[in-house]
Parts: C-alpha cells; structure tokens; sequence
C-alpha cells in the first residue's frame, strides 16, 4: 500500500475528491457535502488557500485517487523567541484507507516540509472523541500537551 | 481596572513590554529572554507578523503599560463548507494583571475582530497545566472539544 502512495500539492482538479473526503467524514459533524449548491464556497476556500503565502494543502494519492488530505499553516510568533511554527489542520484519510499508513505518510510528508523550512515547532489538534487518532500522533512523536477550544459564532448575515 | 484598559494592534515600539511579558511566563517553558542576544530574533518574528496578511498582534494596555497581548491567525480551510477560521496563539497576561478582566477583554476584542470579518470558528489551544486558564475559556463561551498535540523539531543549522 505505501510503496504506491504519493503525496503532492493540491490542485483545483482535486476539489471534487477533497470534497467528498470531507463530506463521508461523520465525527467531525462540520456540515461537509457534496451538494452542488455549495461548491462555490469550496472554490472559494481553496482560492483563499492557494492565494495565502502561509498555507500549503497536500493530498495522498493511490492510483490516481485522493484518498487523504492535509493543510498547513505557518504561523509565527514572538513566544520561544520568535518561534516559527507549523499548524497541521483538516487531516482526512478516507475511511477504507485508515491503518495501512496512508495518514503516517501525509504527517511525515508535512514534518519535512517543516524540516526544510526550518520550523522548530508542529501543532495540531484532534476531536478529543478520536482515541485512535490520539495515539496515531503520538506514536509519530506528538505530545498530548494541550486542550483544544473552539467556539462556534453565529452569523446573520453572509 | 476594566475601565482603564484598551486594547490595540501592536506597533514596534511595544516590542521591549512584549518581550518582557514573555519573558516572565514561567509555565510556557518557550525559553524566552529579555537578553539583548535575542532581540534579532524578536524583531524578525515582529516584522513577519506585521507583514503577515492574515496574522494581527493585538497589546492590551493599563496607564501606557503593555500588560496583556494575543495573536490571532486567520486560517482558511475546505473543512466546514470552507470555513474561515481564527486560530488565537500567543496569550499572555501580565502575572499582577490576571484576575481582573483583562484577558477577558482581550478575548472579547479577538472574538470583534471575528466577528467582524464574517468568521464562523474561533479555535486556541492551552497548555494542559493551566486549568485557570481552561476556566476561563469556558466562562468566555469555548468548548474543550479538543486535544493539543505538539512536536518540537530539531535543526542541527539555522
């Protein structure tokens, strides 16, 4: 299975793939689908992605199918004297894809990116509900050091 | 002490306070100094955020003293029908200042500042250690839906 992974930037042609990675996804409960009536606003996203000189989207590709997914950001600030860090955010691997290190592959994939970039620190969050992505991290050399709040606001316009 | 307090951007000049207010932290462990050996470093980190398009510094300020500050990110992603995130890093209230609303009212104006720009997710994380300041997320309305992870990388250069 891994020998025929490869991972590579993504390109718009991805969008209905990554769309589709995101909408099977049932915990994240983030509204995700495949309904045409929201693809512009997907367009939209990955134009904002692709514009942003702080981000980078990689997919994991088997056969010519994207069957995983990463973002990451890079941030810095002052704290650790200036610390230039790397967030990793909306890591999906397809369902049938899951334990045959697909996902080990995408993270060390965006830790050589950091590697080469002279990142110091890696950070990610994950839905405390997912045990089996918790030790997934960790065995890769995460450290379970923080808690992850969000806040959802609501908006009556746009 | 509320009343007193304004919350702004960051210029340069506040630079030496921020440091400082890092500098003082003691749970952080980010090793960070106000020896003048690393202000390069400072004023580098400084420069990228202020030319960053989507990172704003914000210093909450009492009688001309910086005594608090907050970086937000503003991270886009597809996750969420493309869901414009604000990701809060960097939190920091002078240890004599805690107890006395100004964090909250730094939150607040980071959460205006979403608002403002038509964000729907405010996320952060928080070492595990600090339980008051878990609290204190709480009060202001976050979900602890989530488990930190970090990983520090290494570089024999740089």
């Amino acid at each position: 299975m891994d020998t025929s992974l490869t991972v590579r930037d993504a390109t718009r042609d991805d969008l209905p793939s990554l769309i589709r990675l995101f909408a099977e996804d049932s915990v994240g409960g983030h509204g995700d689908t495949t309904d045409p009536v929201a693809l512009p606003q997907y367009e939209s996203a990955f134009t904002a992605i692709e514009e942003s000189p702080n981000d980078l989207l990689f997919v994991g590709v088997v056969e010519g199918d994207v069957v995983a997914t990463a973002q990451v950001t890079f941030i810095t600030s002052l704290t650790g004297r200036g610390t230039r860090r790397m967030a990793i955010e909306a890591v999906q691997t397809r369902a049938d894809m899951r334990g045959k290190g697909v996902g080990s592959r995408l993270i060390i994939h965006c830790l050589d990116v950091a590697r080469e970039r002279g990142i110091t620190l890696v950070q990610l969050t994950s839905n405390a509900k997912r045990a089996d992505a918790h030790r997934f991290y960790q065995r890769l050399g995460f450290e379970k050091t923080h808690a992850g709040f969000k806040m959802r606001l609501d908006h009556a316009s746009t």
